[in-house]
């Protein structure tokens, strides 16, 4: 028998599609899968089913399923929910062994219709060995296959990044990052389940960060015991919604699922070292750390800035996210005094710009010098770099130092906080060195360190506990 | 005898500048103040003074403050601090009313030598009716006036935004907003305070948000008591620093001033009707806001989305905000349910989707309808709308449907949280419109709706306490 990766391979890496409903409407605001497909540059084998059609967009198309002429690893039905159920039953006979339902109106409806088309579409499924995605789901993409079966042509980027929702809010992605990677779409859940996908991105060697985002869970042992495993291995990071009662509510309405205790789900996400965020942008923030930077061995951290003022919030930033403002040892502030005006009272946050405009420092120069004794202070485990990108290609000066400090601190995070209205094109070329972030708020970078911090910091007492158990 | 807002109309806005300490370098890291001045087309007169020049840069230049042919209302001196006293008592002397000393080391200095010099310079004004803004500042800008004595080039746009601040970070901006405005850095504070430029801003037509940023405060009750004045008035947001006692060291190591207890901050600037804010981000957020949103009547919001699952994430980040999610009326929900397909459970956040896929309504048809409804409700007082950018033209759609809500809802506020790639195209013309904002977070946008709503609460507490005391 097949183990659950492998069912779950069958959605994520087909090398045939079955296509039920494909339109002969074409074109924007036609939301055409087949036509999605052909543009990503899908390279599997494609089967549209349409009783009306024999050929859609120059791809030979099917009166029925029985009649395509092979199995395919995966179909995908698109069809006015009453017309859903003969499908499936025609789909389970043919032998497919992966079907993506996208059509709402199961549990997700109001009415007593949904609820029993969802209960027969489970029985059908039940003991064939054929597992069923959604209804009422997106389905699945996979960047590296070019390959997505949303109705709306998504963005998509092999980043690393594995996702498991039950929206299909998130094949679009968020402003800063794209979450397909590789995407899983729950919908209404009435046999794959979160669990499922974890087995999968648990196994996947193309994921380096999980990301889950949760409505309600009605196997909450099951996941909270396979979460940590994958834990244990890769970055999860859960977006769990319905906070409140009113939001509870509307989830119900949304996929049917139970929100649950929203202070249960906070301790038992904590103790399966699964990292729990409260916003998108919160989210994204994380997920780029987490792909781009190394965990600090603590909660230490070391500030340059060329405003005094901007340093001092950037360390109100990082107190209020658990990260320690590092007294410097003797070597680094004599160093640091080196470098400065005499009456300069030197410290942590570092003010690099007396170094510059007094001393005559040439700014990249006091700049690389300053970090790099911030750096090497033992007591140092990540940097936040102040900047202003008051000039678009400021970015680009910084390349060298970033570079040298990446190769020389490489257990170190670095990070910026950057102000000024050209932040997107000095960002660009910042991160473009792939070993830094920049962020518009020092709160944003502190945070997405703290994440971080959080997560090494699990994984050591994990190790320590295990060593204590088999003392 | 001046008003102290006439005092400081000399700052803001002089008809000529003596600029004290010129140098003949010019370009780009010459940091030259004459220079800038001559490039933003400032349009009153301008006395370079340098003892080894005649002329920089075509502006005749004059061996001494004596020298020059009248008394600019603005002298800025930027000189080594050992250099700065004597040309104070030049500037007094020829009764100059209001000089910026640029110049670092004096309480900012770690050096019994610094304070001394900012001992001696505030004995040398007093008295003499010159007032004094400084030392350790970048001075003043206008951007109306195309002015500012910051020795970086800055950008400017006369915006509304007056800031008040402790670092010549602020002159930079921020990633999404200009803090000048009009902006003016006390630095060190050895004369003019925050006081003195609240006088200013609250009388300043120009001036329609007024913002913060504070490390320490010598006068608290004082400034309260204006500061609340100026409330009544316009809205005043302030970035409070030093939250933590490692951060109040930092603070006072910057420009020489005492951050005070953080709690005692948080309960007095609300007493006073100040918003506090934590992040540069979220002050941003809020300015943005103030400046584009009408005041929401109450806490009831309604949310429209494209997607129930960020739907759901948005209303809980507005119920985090303390934003009620609306249940609606009646006549709303007939009004939805009339749009949706009769499974679909209707209620708030309003799915639009289901309307466009199965119904068959026109993409900006259904929009505007179910928004309008929403809007119409009487609990609503606010509301937001999830649309995914995976587009980068989307925004054009979107303007009659939002000219339209400005226009028929005058004092709802209405903003966008928007999650895809093309994030900044579309928000640069969904804001195009001038009445509506765009976020990439339902977090943000419910947060500046919150910092709206607070506002309203408290200006309606006031005038309550005040009906009630005079009855």
């Amino acid at each position: 028998m097949a183990t659950i990766a492998q069912q779950m391979k069958l959605f994520m890496e087909p090398q045939s599609i079955t296509a039920i409903g494909i339109s002969r409407q074409t074109g924007a605001n036609a939301y055409n899968l087949l036509e999605n497909l052909l543009a990503y540059g899908y390279p599997g084998r494609l089967y549209p089913v349409n009783p009306n059609a024999t050929d859609i967009l120059g791809v030979r198309t099917y009166a029925s399923v029985a009649d395509v002429p092979e199995v395919s690893d995966l179909g995908v039905i698109s069809l006015p929910r009453h017309l859903v159920l003969p499908v499936v039953a025609d789909c389970i006979s043919k032998g497919i062994q992966a079907l993506v339902i996208v059509t709402q109106g199961f549990a997700d409806a109001d009415d007593v219709e949904g609820h029993r088309l969802q209960r027969e579409l489970v029985e059908m499924a039940q003991g064939t060995g054929t597992r069923i995605l959604g209804p009422n789901t997106f389905g699945v993409a996979n960047a590296g296959l070019h390959m997505s079966t949303s109705y709306i042509r998504i963005p998509m980027e092999a980043n690393g990044v594995g996702t498991i929702s039950q929206t299909g809010g998130t094949f679009v992605g968020l402003t800063d990052v794209r979450l397909a990677g590789k995407v899983i779409d729950i919908g209404d859940a009435c046999d794959v389940d979160v669990v499922d996908c974890l087995h999968y991105f648990e196994q996947d060697d193309d994921t380096r960060v999980v990301v889950l985002h949760i409505e309600g869970m009605p196997h909450a042992r099951e996941f909270l015991k396979v979460a940590h495993r994958v834990v244990m291995n890769k970055p999860v990071l859960a977006l769990k919604v319905g906070r409140t009662e009113q939001t509870a509510r509307a989830v119900q309405s949304h996929t049917g699922a139970m929100a649950g205790s929203d202070l249960l789900w906070d301790v038992a996400l904590r103790d399966a070292g699964v990292i729990r965020v409260d916003d998108v942008e919160e989210l994204s923030d994380a997920i780029r750390a987490f792909l781009t930077l190394p965990p600090p061995k603590g909660p230490g951290i070391g500030i340059t800035t060329y405003t005094g003022g901007f340093g001092i919030i950037a360390a109100d930033a990082c107190a209020r996210n658990g990260m320690d403002l590092v007294q410097f040892m003797g070597p680094t502030m004599e160093g640091l005094r080196a470098l400065s005006p005499k009456w300069l009272g030197v410290g942590n946050p570092v003010d690099i710009w007396p170094g510059v405009s007094i001393m005559g420092h040439p700014r990249r120069e006091m700049e690389t010098a300053a970090l790099r004794l911030v750096l090497s202070d033992p007591g140092v485990h990540a940097a936040m770099a102040v900047i202003s990108a008051y000039q678009p290609h400021l970015g680009e000066e910084h390349l060298p130092m970033i570079q040298e400090v990446a190769r020389d601190f490489p257990d170190k995070p670095f990070v910026y906080f950057m102000y000024g209205l050209h932040f997107d094109e000095v960002r660009r070329s910042l991160e473009s060195s792939g070993t830094t972030l920049a962020f518009p708020s020092p709160e944003r970078a502190a945070r997405a360190l703290m994440h971080l911090k959080r997560r090494a910091h699990y994984l050591a007492r994990q190790l320590e506990i295990k060593r204590s158990g088999s003392a």
